[in-house]
């Protein structure tokens, strides 16, 4: 039975060239890269190579990319860090309903630690309307927190907005944007977007898991979380995990063209819709100008777990809402007010670009098999 | 030329096992652990065998490991997760002169928040005096942070002298371990040692570099530090380095006897000292009952860097004081009063199970020439 994988927003395959990497790291370039001898200076070029790639990928400079263990890590800095350095400048953050929970979850314990936290909410569509940013933006807002792609819908943030809002109220707000699911498949250059800290992980674009990186601004300091032996420039300080840091440079050195990628992803996402729609009681729940990899629909009647265990059994996979939510209800779709039984059996469907038509093909059979057998329970 | 590396408490050479590990996870197993799809279920199980292996090598239960992103990372979490869960108990916090950076930084932080921190200090030999332990512990103590193995020279520090100062006066503090340079050589289980957290890392151990994990006693509450998707049981959230851990587990699956080790150790570190003994220009910084994998030396009259690099020429690597501290005049070393002359020419050697005698022979040899030519200078 081949495997068809189609939860590339979860997580995904390492690419050869980032395997590569991380064998010659563990295996030969192994020394530290604080140590002073060759096999620490070893160790240190190859992550000032990694640390090149992702600057050059982001359009920055390599000074401005601080390696984390991954996107978790870099958002939990970006929100508790950027919070604390300007905390005397305002008490005002804003931020949405629809972030991953590595920034929702933050932003919960800012509001109990006493910062007035706004949570914009979407539209039905999953859309965060940018009247909305401008309205929330006060010019004692410290913190603005927006990811560029929603990691289950594949809606597209407002993030542009946020930066004109910022500017235009002449507020002393870091704007923040997590970048996991946008990093290495559309063009997300900090300096294009107005942003000051973004955050990117290796293991969504055929990197590692394990490794992330926090842009940040020349001239911006937010606050460390972790003390000790001063690497990353004394922010993010632990040996690092160079294995891992050189893979990611590899898988970004790897990327195809945004352009390639996208129009890859366009020809089976549209695929898919051609031979779904107007099947009865599939609904989509991405809004219309989503990214082309992420598709999120519903099965009427048939719960997400349930449709998702008989698909893996035919090898293939998909998610319900987001690895992270682990069969939780999707904070997301609620928040686009869609019914309970459209959220209820909501499939998250994510492509690579190691996906074939034929994988699109598998998945439509094996949706129109299983509402066959399934509804009838 | 033959690399000849003695620099083993800095990092190791990941071991075949492990690197096959770290492999068949990123190219095979790719799965993110927390998805339901079968993918997903092989990640999660290799997530729970690596989890079963460090269980096993602690003496305790796998809910009681909590992976991080290694030594510092768990060390930041014990001491800022502890002091805060504990904080209405008390406001004392004790700790040494001679913890690494990832438990000294933190404690001047928390010094700055407002608690009484207080650091022991060393004696001339580098040892911790016990009684200083029984007299620091007092009723309103709340956390004792003490390394079982100095990673400067190898002392063992009174870490059960901790436990029952803690037991004897009743005192409310948990009691932290940092284990990084003991763990998987000299027997560290956490119940033995009556430790209530323990950090262990993977990379001083033929691990990868990048993981390691905190040991925290089944009914002990310390406060998360970092928010998101709820995994490692909520404390560390963030999708699983999952090759990295299967890598950990590997390693620690390759232990050999911590008898043998230390046997194998103990023949190194004696042929060093019969070869260096009586040598003019040439001190011991570390304790007589240190451990055997770990010697510090100084050589008189020529700068720990130069002699590195004279080594180093020879592809010989140690390393001048830790791997952290990068040039900085080491501090553990300072706390023992020795004179300056000795801190600035002191050498770090460390031994794994893959050096041998020659390896020795050639450092002797290195050291001697580099004293005959070095010093003349």
């Amino acid at each position: 039975m081949k495997d068809i994988y189609l939860d590339n927003s979860a997580t995904t395959k390492v690419c050869p060239e980032a395997a590569q990497a991380v064998m010659r790291l563990l295996c030969q370039v192994y020394g530290n890269p604080s140590s002073l001898h060759a096999m620490g200076a070893a160790a240190e070029l190859a992550l000032s190579r990694a640390r090149q790639a992702v600057a050059k990928a982001l359009g920055c400079n390599q000074r401005e990319v601080f390696f984390t263990s991954g996107g978790t890590e870099a958002n939990n800095l970006a929100l508790f860090g950027g919070a604390a350095a300007r905390r005397r400048l305002g008490n005002r953050i804003v931020t949405t309903r629809i972030e991953h929970p590595s920034v929702y979850e933050p932003a919960l314990q800012l509001q109990k630690q006493g910062f007035d936290v706004v949570f914009l909410e979407p539209d039905r569509w999953g859309n965060i309307p940018p009247e909305a940013v401008f309205d929330a933006v006060t010019p004692d807002t410290i913190l603005v927190s927006m990811m560029l792609v929603n990691n289950e819908t594949g809606a597209r943030l407002p993030v542009e907005a946020a930066a004109k809002a910022i500017k235009r109220t002449g507020a002393p707000a870091l704007l923040h944007c997590d970048g996991v699911q946008a990093f290495g498949k559309i063009p997300c250059k900090p300096s294009a977007l107005g942003v000051d800290l973004m955050t990117v992980s290796a293991h969504k674009i055929h990197g590692p898991k394990g490794t992330g990186a926090l842009f940040i601004r020349k001239g911006v300091r937010i606050e460390p979380r972790t003390f000790g032996g001063g690497q990353e420039q004394g922010l993010r300080p632990g040996t690092e995990a160079a294995a891992l840091i050189a893979g990611f440079g590899a898988a970004v050195e790897a990327l195809p063209k945004s352009a390639d990628f996208l129009a890859h992803a366009s020809r089976l996402k549209e695929h898919l819709l051609f031979r779904l729609e107007g099947t009865a009681g599939i609904s989509f729940n991405s809004p219309a100008d989503s990214v082309p990899y992420l598709v999120n629909l519903s099965v009427e009647g048939i719960r997400s777990e349930t449709m998702l265990h008989h698909l893996a059994a035919k090898g293939i996979s998909v998610s319900s809402g987001s690895a992270c939510s682990k069969g939780k209800r999707s904070r997301v779709l609620a928040a686009q007010c869609l019914a309970d039984g459209r959220i209820d059996g909501a499939l998250r469907v994510s492509f690579s670009r190691e996906n074939v038509l034929e994988d699109v093909d598998a998945l439509v059979e094996g949706l129109l098999d299983g509402m066959a057998r399934l509804a009838r329970r």
